[in-house]
């Protein structure tokens, strides 16, 4: 059985890209098409919805690029059915021969980080309740916190993904902090980095990868130096800011262990106006392959 | 409408404790009456065991103590069935008067958060998704993500605990860090306690609330004196070692401002030797009720 960085290795070099297609579904921002005119939506018609709309992009997105990751918080937000349209859409990814990213988050100690490391690392085990190949986790809770997931990912060939540098305007507060020359975020980056040594045997990266966002590009090339064998999923790329020049030096060797992140920007790409204007809120599928392409093209220049 | 901490503050003084009891059902440690002789059960199969099973701790805790903690790991295990029961669950402690504190720990950045706090955080409103009283938060990614929280709980009437000071062994690795003399903890709690200051109102207490281990009792009172107006959870009591004389310091004026929790020690106190000698496994209530007592009376001799 191959290893999460193996499968994802080779879907890179298949599509030719490290493009990462995020899947954050809003009802109000849904085209008219798929909201169908409904003006009260009750949570399990909004689910149905969000499981449409999703994979009509998975469909859209599926030959061009390697990865998906839905964002959890907005199937939480519907309830117990939509974290059933959560699954069926997983799934479907999955089907579609796409790596599935949950962007979950998770983080808790001992026994119950083993309940979501058990919950949402499917890998190649078809042991989980969410077939995920691979979770975001926080690491604030310490690094004894990191291990029931880090096992349960060896173990069943999946992949974790540890917040070392988040993207939003405020990741400083508590990450920046420092002890001598070393911060917060850098201590967990050497940890990260210490768990890849131990667990990637002889292939270049771990399982144990790194969230480090686009918006700190000052940084990246420093963390990207710090981690060597540590792949990265980089968020804030596209509607936060973040630009093809910014994320160029989250790549390793020959442009591999990096996955560039885009969510709203290609879910929603019809109603930006670019798109808008070309093709208008009726060919939205058509705006959402035509901003993949543009960012895989973008990607393409580093 | 109440806020949060007047609902929570009404039920301490009508129970007379603030024991917190954790919902966290483990398949392989329920009594065998409610596996009911199943040996390889489908998730559907075990999340109605743990509805089961955590209905009944609801009836026998909720004429006992103020409020409830399920753990939403052990839930997400199972997948969307397990997200369904833990829902009914928390509807039905709601129903039986009890305070319900999603323990779920989650954070994410700007609308993503807000997309959790929406799912999480109920209060007074009927809007969430699920029915909460209040969730647990992460900090890690930084002050400007508890914001959405914050908003979504002063405006329904929820609260949020934010980690500050987790009870597991390695909570150090990166919660101690210092910058200057400030921990990050301490950095946290201070964000924490700021809040509280401008949403508190005229009250005593804010909808902020910090989580404290009482495995770090060196810590508690200094935290306490940094948090004056910041209601506490405080985990680690009994199967983490925590002792009543180290939680005492997390009270504020007459005894308010605290909640302290105990999960595995109630949940299956009929497999501690002490009461699965004097009841059996049969009579597993009484040994959930007469745990519950002993923390209530240990609690009281503060």
């Amino acid at each position: 059985m191959s290893t999460y960085m193996t499968r994802l290795e080779d879907r890179i070099r298949l599509r030719g890209t490290s493009a990462l297609v995020g899947l954050d579904p809003r009802w109000d921002q849904l085209p008219s098409e798929i909201r169908n005119g409904n003006e009260a939506p009750e949570p399990g018609q909004i689910a149905k919805a969000f499981c449409r709309f999703c994979c009509e992009i998975v469909d859209i997105v599926s030959p061009l690029v390697p990865a998906v990751k839905p964002q959890v918080a907005f199937f939480e937000q519907l309830g117990p059915t939509g974290i059933a349209a959560l699954h069926q859409i997983m799934e479907y990814a999955r089907q579609q021969q796409l790596i599935v990213i949950a962007d979950a988050k998770r983080g808790d100690i001992g026994s119950t980080a083993a309940g979501y490391a058990d919950a949402w690392l499917d890998g190649t085990s078809s042991k989980a309740a969410f077939p995920s190949d691979a979770l975001t986790v926080n690491p604030y809770l310490g690094d004894d916190t990191l291990q029931p997931f880090v096992e349960t990912a060896v173990r069943r060939n999946a992949g974790i993904y540890v917040l070392v540098r988040t993207s939003n305007p405020g990741a400083g507060a508590f990450q920046n902090r420092r002890t001598g020359n070393t911060t917060v975020f850098e201590a967990v980056a050497d940890t990260v980095q210490e768990l890849n040594v131990i667990h990637r045997g002889d292939s270049q990266w771990g399982p144990v990868g790194a969230v480090v966002g686009a918006t700190w590009p000052q940084e990246m090339a420093a963390l990207r130096a710090r981690m060597p064998n540590t792949p990265f999923l980089v968020p804030g790329y596209g509607s936060q800011g973040g630009t093809a020049a910014d994320v160029a030096a989250a790549f390793g060797p020959c442009h591999g262990g990096a996955l560039i992140n885009s969510s709203r920007a290609i879910n929603f790409a019809w109603r930006r106006p670019k798109w808008k204007d070309q093709f208008g809120e009726e060919n939205w599928r058509d705006a959402v392959r035509a901003s993949t392409q543009e960012m895989i093209a973008d990607l393409d220049s580093i």
